[in-house]
């Protein structure tokens, strides 16, 4: 079928004198044109089992009005509706809460961009010359917050030899209390920059606030949307509209889902050189401070085109399981990993008590290494 | 449409010359047989984008070699095949599992005699002169577990004055630590059989072990299923087959389905007289032991005519917020309250913290009353 | 003691010969002075089972080089230190990560502004004569989101009668997709600002974006805060300083002791006039989009002076079910509903389905009433 | 200090005036005699801010009754009680309900038997030759259920060459719905021993009920206890008197602490052949059946001696998220997996849709393979 094709559902349901056609609305000019670009969307309307003629004939009357094809099949137990049409225009037609109607259930995903179905093949993200999603893991590494010149400088030091490719820490720091440190800002901008010149690794950080973009920008190869940011829409749009590459860290409470909706806001904005990050969720369980949802991984790769990368260090909260998470990550298909180091962790301003110092990272280092091998990648 | 008939649906599916019919199965001799008491299920089937021809025949072949219809809608888009028949037959075969299927929805409740459709009027179940389920909100009070005679005693004679129905106390305990007290099983119960022949209440009380059954229904008037057991389905059979009434608390981390669920496993076997509570469910927040989910109590009385009462002992477990959410819950339809009062909260073996002692009891009471009273109802 | 005095810990183990002091630390002219203003916070910290006492002299070490006092506590089986000294000082200290150490128990909240001990006090507020917080249950509706001047007028028409104080619409909407509507801006805060003319209700909306914030103050009585927003400590650091008031709405996945963090954010720039808005947490439960969390309301209630409002229509996601859980919110204690009410649900650009009618809600609003006269409030 | 020492916590506090010692109470004769068999437990127990000194008094008399320790630190802004005695009196004693009390922190864990404290070395279990918690990490694979000796044996040839020593299926099935296939029972049973006669593989298989464990011990080399019976502490205790192996499956919802509780139940009737099994807990993402838990292993290494395996097959559901999860568990140290393997899971009688091919499987062994090389084990 061709691109101005229509596709249509009709739903026809027998009693025992056999097959009767259900009614069919006949689709003539009215319907709407579908290009690949602003593809259908197919929702199954389940009416509840006391629905009247009235409310089945109201909804097909309505799905009419709006353009979209309503198609009725008719069972022993249940009605059904098929509605179908222009993808926007089935989101923003509230059906389940028409008279007559118990649930809707939608059939197509709902982001397009990100989706592994629009773009087959791995997303591989250069920036200064290293990639992100193919054949080599990156190590993303540093400190929670930047603390100060020389102890960014410091902390750098212990990891480039290790061949960790970017430096992270943030100069702007989401804090739950008002009273903690909340970060040095544009000063802590400069001394990553600073310590950039002086190692080669590039600079990972968090924007918090779009007022800061250009600012941000000014300093920054990666630039990082925090957990608690996953669902400030008007933050992701901002980074849509930036020529730099976005690590998209998970919500603490988000579905997969909701996760890639997140990315398809800033793909739809033009910036597709989006780096998903899970970092763990909230659950029930307190040993540690998230749940790491590894299965999350295989799962994104699956659905979507973009690098997926974790992060242990917020996920468990703990230094001590650091190392086995970043082991499975790797085993599990992470095209790299975030964590938090630093050269003394008693000290920190911010997550100390998941930081690690550049000795045990470095021999976490070695055993991932081995199961990079074992996965047939490099670290 | 009659007993006997066959409903099935056909997904056809058009291309811009028109409307064009799916193959349609003919539905001849092998067809099933249908009665309204072995309900049909229907279910949708949404094939993978890339799936083939085969694996679309494959999927055809296996429902009818199981004797189901199989009807299929070929959309620009998406294949979707519609199964029906038999629920036994349509929940055993694995259809999410055959090659070239995305997802399965299922249409119908997995529940049935318990589901409000089945029985639209509301379940009164008497005992002893007593309704739960009626306009009266009933009553269930005492401690955790019967600690000895006399404290037993005390307590139920601070309770039956307050038009407490039902004294509930544990012979038999749940407990997280072996170390901790276990119930004194058999004495325990001969205490509150004692209790109940001085003050009248009736007697509530748990059983964990099927073998213990007999044992426990020589004494108690209603049994409990506790929260840990929702899902112990031998010890559901087994209550499901005596002739007392039982309340089933919702497991911790059960969703209202899966509850209802359970209470069908009772029903199917015989014993329709189930009490549905409502205990607090497991969630990220730390203040309170659970969080009591009152949104359960109008969702219940909407999916099923069972009696649903309230436990806002457990849920909260702490003392202090337990009156709001006893209102609260009578404000939400709840048949019943479920508290835990002690004379002396700070000797109680189990559950102090969140027991009332007799006169906050009697002052939540005053309280819920007027809250009965502006829902239509009595305490 | 005085303001200036200073509190400190000294933990002592005796063996069986005795009572032995643990080293105690002479609290000389380096001690903070404390004053109520910059309390002290005081925390335990248990040493591991295998700690050397190396371990225990650095840590001892470290705690008074920050100026805190450090006080040791040697038992058979553990070692504990108790730490005190100024609170910021205290939280920036990753006493965790230090070396021997096992677990930190803080002792005293980490919020302080908004606290029930602070100031015992309910807080009032106050705005254009209506007061929140005090006897009367105050009324927040109105669409999800401001569609057209028409169809506004029309909602705030039927609600004004009823004696709605609040007209809620979205004119930024905080949207999973992309794709979605998203509000018209100032477009629909002028027509927010046209039916309040007209009506004589007042204008609640969500600010998203700081670089909103005079834009939405401008036509604003009450700025929200949405719940994806709860922990956008910029956009929280903005709406401190206002003079409106805020309503702040519960993260999905947010503890209570976070919520307060997060309204301490906004009182600690100076704006106390903040309501708490519990709106349903994330958990398991698919039937409803949220589970409502009315343990929430008498937890608040203690810990806070604030103002706790509830918004039942997100919580549960289904307007079938919004009722029960409103009346549930007031005999919880609640000081007002926030409740989504729409002339045509069923044409609704955004939360359709949780939608009310005007005459469902007139309805919802006679039951509450009855429950609100039972707590001796009025609506 | 020895066996029959007493330890006892004293807090002081101090104002500026210098060191002043807190009621210190004198541990006479009466104070308990410790032997490490009987561990003593600490609690510290925070009073309210506006606590009577009658509250203080009060506690400090109850504790003293029951033979424990009392000590008292008056702080500026808190008073604090430690108090120290025997762990079954501190755990029976419900001090949170006490007047005047906060909150309660507990020390100690509240395990013993199963703790890495209490045995350092790793638990290695052997069963007729074959180790589990040894350096190879030993396979239990199999059908969900026992459905014919046919599929069984099928199966079991198909998995034996592959080097799996353990075969699993089970004969009694926990089902959500009682019109689900509930197992073959005793006939199942006679079906595994069979197929074990032929492949020499052992077999791991189920008991929900405690009337079947002489049944099931008759047939079973290993018994399953499942996450719906982690807490039927009935069921544990059952166990806890058998002389074979336990796979303990931890609940959907239970803590780590929990799930060592359960633990400790079977332990503490003399049984300490147990293997402990992440197989996902419950959480809001609806893609994965569960969220597989991973960090739990590395955790649980560290709390406790005994094998911990893991069942990526529950965990998330999906067939094709199997491998990724199955090679991750070992990269986190796990001992062992569980995997539902069917020769035709579109024909399975429960959970085809999780269920590997023998290919798919040989596959997921081929990369597991290569993990465990890089762990320094072998599979």
């Amino acid at each position: 079928m061709g691109e101005t094709e229509l596709a249509a559902f009709v739903f026809v349901v027998t009693g025992d004198s056999g097959l009767k056609r259900g009614r069919n609305h006949p689709v003539g000019p009215a319907a709407p044109t579908v290009t690949k670009q602003e593809a259908q969307e197919a929702m199954i309307i389940v009416l509840k089992p006391d629905h009247t003629e009235e409310d089945l004939q109201r909804i097909v009357r309505k799905l009419e009005d709006k353009g979209l094809g309503a198609h009725i099949s008719k069972g022993e137990q249940r009605t059904i509706v098929g509605a179908i049409g222009d993808e926007r225009v089935l989101r923003e037609t509230p059906i389940e809460s028409w008279p007559g109607v118990e649930s809707v259930l939608p059939i197509l995903k709902p982001y397009k961009l990100v989706s592994r179905e629009f773009k087959p093949e791995d997303t591989i993200i250069r920036v200064n010359g290293r990639e992100i999603g193919g054949r080599k893991i990156q190590l993303f590494a540093g400190p929670c917050a930047v603390e100060s010149r020389e102890v960014l400088e410091e902390i750098a030091l212990s990891l480039q030899p290790l061949g960790v490719g970017f430096l992270r820490g943030g100069a702007f720091k989401p804090r739950t209390s008002p009273y903690s440190f909340q970060g040095w800002g544009e000063k802590g901008l400069k001394m990553l920059a600073a310590v950039r010149e002086e190692t080669g690794m590039l600079v990972v950080t968090e924007l918090m606030d779009p007022r800061d973009t250009v600012l941000v920008c000014k300093y920054a190869d990666i630039v990082q949307i925090g957990t608690r940011n996953m669902q400030n829409f008007r933050l992701l749009t901002e980074v849509g509209n930036i020529d730099k590459p976005v690590i998209l860290k998970r919500g603490m409470s988000a579905t997969i889902k909701e996760f890639l909706m997140s990315a398809e806001y800033i793909a739809a904005q033009g910036n597709e050189k989006i780096i998903l990050c899970e970092r763990g969720i909230r659950t029930f369980e307190t040993e540690t401070r998230n749940t790491l949802d590894l299965s999350a991984v295989p799962l994104l790769k699956q659905l979507t085109h973009l690098p997926v990368i974790v992060d242990p260090s917020h996920a468990v909260g703990r230094a001590d399981l650091v190392p086995a998470m970043a082991r499975a990550a790797i085993a599990a298909g992470a095209d790299g990993l975030l964590v938090e180091v630093h050269v003394r962790p008693e000290e920190a301003l911010s997550d100390g008590p998941q930081s690690l110092r550049p000795a045990a990272f470095a021999s976490l280092l070695e055993e991932c290494a081995r199961i990079a091998q074992a996965m047939g990648r490099t670290l």
